[in-house]
């Protein structure tokens, strides 16, 4: 992989999401060399994915390219590498690049989509967690949208023009929004021969509430938001198979569909070659103790998703989102430098900084420890943090900019099918990615 | 293909490119139903597509949604199609989603690389006509810089690191020019382990010049401006052939490389279905008449890259570039009001407003009609008159910011490898789109 040998100890880094790249740049000046890999040469803003996906940005406001980030030190390092597995008796990990030593190794792969088993959806759902991904549903939207104004057949064009999102989570909720959106303002200026009425967009949610991991006030308000934006919402609604056209549920309801968007569950992105003991195996996450470190390793560390950090606040560990990941990488950034220097450890603490999400245009809800509130300025407070949180300058000023465009004019700039989804039985491929 | 019957006669426009799009707009608002039909849903500016390749522009900005050209007016209709034939007996097309009738037709599909019957460029080369084309440059440099970083056999990285243009009109010095910036200042910076002195940019020549179609004192410069950069040019230089890895050309030469881009010549794209002596063979074209009249027809007529008007000053039919395009687009949409209105048609005049190319940061030639400078100047000129001529404010406005970023920064923010090319067999489809 020919990174240069140096006396300095070797930390080596799988993965490039918050979690990585946060202790990567705190890593940078310190007496470590770091080595970043990532199987892509950038780091996604996954926050956002949705409006790539919904037209609303291209993806170089939401991806940032690692080498960036370790250009600006002499003792760091980026490979593009797919890690394959861990040898922990020889401190070695092996990749589709080659081989490599480490001194510690930090396990930041995150996570990826869960579909309980349920190959029907695997086979025919669509899901977001990539770049590539959220391409795939945009050129599926576009295309729908195409084919329903040239279809006769009223049956199939209902079929095109229904959109079925299932979990209710801030992907689910957020992605709703956004194609609802594309209902109101898009569509009819656009499809002019299409009755925007015929199109409907399903929210489909097992529990009893949307945004069940936020406060109820928050779910209710997202709930009428939802509704407002004219899409309907289906509670207590599991979804038993999707064959491509048909979805069924637990309730009567069965709906005819072209786009199956799949958003109810993430589950751990382990690697090979840990003991079994190390991983929560429900979750398919790896238990680290306040450390970070996985159990049974000394010199393993596990940040982010891939981590289950258990205690009483949080007994199945940390949530899944950005705040636990950026928060551990710079904790364990410490705790680095604390470990070669011979001093103690210090266990980490999560500090909430709360939760939100938009729905649509100018509404959104927010969740802190002691306030919660929703509407326009939730809206404004919600543009406000994913700006800040962005990584890069530029990617904020793109970003920023488009905003500000899209909600003057009510355009979605990047509708475009640079590549066409459908059809193209070599594109499934990327759907697994 | 859900066209509504209307009273007004139907003009049916092929293809979106320059011609189709100035047509399509400047028949919105006359007396007739509009029906512009494109295999994408935007327009590509095709000037700008080597910046899209070399990381400094995203699709979204030089791409725009033709929808939004036709939505302006309800007598103007967009589908988007594949031609696949025509009828001119029956007044019909038959598409992938159909047939229609026309009153009118007007053929404006452009042209496609022309590879002079070399299979094995065809093979292993990679070119640029599209946006998929140009990601898929984009992905190959970058992943090739990416397996360069650790490649040990010197050979190999050598490959990897050599660049191979071939065809110095604009596009191979525009792009030869963009690859030695990443040279000059994202090479260094983002791949610190590699020598940029061991990456090399060739741009071979088969005629005694650069940039042929232009004067003479253009081709000086440019190539004092190439050479400036680091470019290697090698006049009367033709390819033989190109195995993926080794390129054999008429003179001792050898070279090795990785990447091979063929800009050496394009041809046209016709359609199926009209009578022989419509076409002009050699060049793949149709011959049409002042009028733009596809010889043997009185109502259907080619415009643009497909079309060859001859005459005493262009004896091969106009530069394949924008301006005729679109100055063919504009007095066609007359004469088609005269037609109608049972008036005379009035012969096209091409009126020259010059040519010009960009070699890298700060440097450009341009020839006017009576004036023809080079450098700074020139580039500034360069900017202005393609950001003028970029389709919609909102591209404007990105590329401007853009190119404002990329200046200051001595930066390039796209270079994502979105979707890897290299290896991915089923890829190889999209370069032949």
């Amino acid at each position: 992989m020919n990174i240069p040998k140096s006396d300095l100890p070797r930390v080596v880094i799988i993965g490039g999401g918050f979690a990585g790249i946060t202790l990567t740049r705190k890593l940078l000046k310190e007496d470590f060399q770091t080595v970043l890999l990532d199987r892509n040469n950038f780091h996604t803003f996954q926050p956002l994915l949705y409006q790539v996906s919904t037209s609303g940005l291209e993806p170089d406001s939401i991806a940032y390219p690692l080498r960036k980030i370790t250009r600006s030190s002499d003792r760091a390092f980026f490979r593009m590498a797919e890690v394959e597995s861990i040898d922990p008796e020889k401190n070695t990990i092996y990749t589709n690049i080659g081989e490599m030593v480490y001194d510690y190794l930090v396990i930041a792969t995150g996570s990826k989509t869960n579909f309980f088993g349920n190959k029907s959806i695997e086979e025919h759902g669509m899901w977001m967690k990539t770049v590539p991904q959220a391409l795939n549903i945009r050129s599926l939207i576009l295309e729908n949208l195409e084919q329903a104004v040239i279809t006769d057949d009223p049956v199939k064009r209902k079929a095109l023009l229904t959109f079925i999102l299932v979990g209710a989570g801030p992907t689910g909720v957020e992605l709703s929004g956004a194609i609802a959106e594309l209902k109101r303002n898009i569509v009819p200026q656009d499809y002019p021969d299409l009755n925007p009425d015929e199109m409907e967009i399903h929210l489909l949610e097992g529990l009893d509430r949307v945004l069940p991991p936020m406060s109820e006030e928050a779910s209710a308000k997202a709930h009428k938001f939802l509704k407002e934006l004219g899409v309907q919402v289906h509670l207590n609604t599991m979804v038993e198979s999707y064959d491509g056209e048909n979805v069924t549920t637990n309730t009567d309801r069965v709906f005819k569909s072209s786009t199956f968007i799949w958003s109810a569950g993430v589950t751990g992105a382990p690697v090979k070659g840990l003991n079994a003991s190390a991983l929560v195996e429900a979750a398919n996450r790896y238990e680290v103790n306040v450390f970070n470190q996985v159990n049974g390793y000394e010199n393993i560390f596990a940040i982010g998703d891939i981590a289950v950090m258990q205690n009483e606040e949080y007994p199945r560990g940390h949530p899944m989102v950005a705040q636990p990941a950026i928060q551990q990488g710079k904790h364990l950034a410490q705790n680095l430098k604390r470990l070669v220097k011979g001093e103690k450890l210090e266990p980490f603490h999560y500090k909430d900084k709360g939760t939100m999400a938009t729905v649509g245009r100018n509404r959104a809800v927010v969740d802190l420890d002691k306030w919660k509130f929703g509407g326009f300025f939730a809206w404004f407070v919600w543009m406000f943090i994913h700006l800040w949180y962005l990584i890069g300058f530029r990617n904020r000023l793109v970003t920023f900019f488009n905003w500000v465009y899209n909600y003057i004019n009510y355009d979605k700039a990047a509708r475009l099918i640079i590549r066409p989804f459908k059809g193209a039985k070599e594109k499934m491929e990327d759907r697994r990615v």
